[in-house]
């Protein structure tokens, strides 16, 4: 099964620019709407609109409530998302190809974006 | 000398994120502003607002005009800017801190951001 937001949720993701070392995907949604399943690797988030969300993932859920102009980081993980608040969705995100360096801090296991 | 333009120019660039793979800086300057000459790592760049910019480097120039909204890479290059245009630059760049890995394709030497 394929788990790339932008083969799960064309609608929604689009892929904006690519190379060997990165990725970026645009996402765009309006309230109510539901991602499918998805899988992210390790990812920086730009949100270009506030927004408030429901994240979820294996049973767990945690609503996510960000303004504009806010950056994120995303450890690889698996979920699928909800718009929950009355404002339209628009990110971006940076998905980095590379394998996690030897050393780097182990993923803390966080759903949905992390600490600011 | 310290190339990082978070300490050449912190009027302008402010480091929003960082982690050990990634950094992210917000750069905002008004027509007229100028760059010291610094150093990008790797990098790739969000416009927020549309600009006008004059890119040198070692006796070249580019001219950069570019939308809002628009992604671009940038490979690893020392170099300084000037908004030409009438608007305020936005953009955010993230910073990859791991090196190029082996097999990349080599850089290819272009002065400022990539096509798209």
């Amino acid at each position: 099964m394929c788990l790339d937001p932008a083969v799960t949720d064309p609608g929604l993701y689009t892929v904006i620019f690519e190379n060997d070392r990165l990725r970026v995907l645009e996402y765009r949604d309006r309230p109510g709407d539901r991602t499918s399943p998805h899988r992210h690797p390790d990812s920086v988030m730009y949100t270009l609109t506030a927004f408030r969300r429901r994240i979820t993932a294996d049973g767990r859920q945690v609503e996510v409530d960000l303004p504009a102009g806010q950056v994120r980081w995303l450890d690889a993980q698996q979920h699928s998302g909800e718009n929950i608040g009355d404002t339209e969705t628009h990110s971006i995100f940076i998905e980095l190809k590379e394998p996690r360096p030897a050393g780097s801090p182990a993923p803390t296991g966080a759903l949905g974006p992390g600490g600011g």
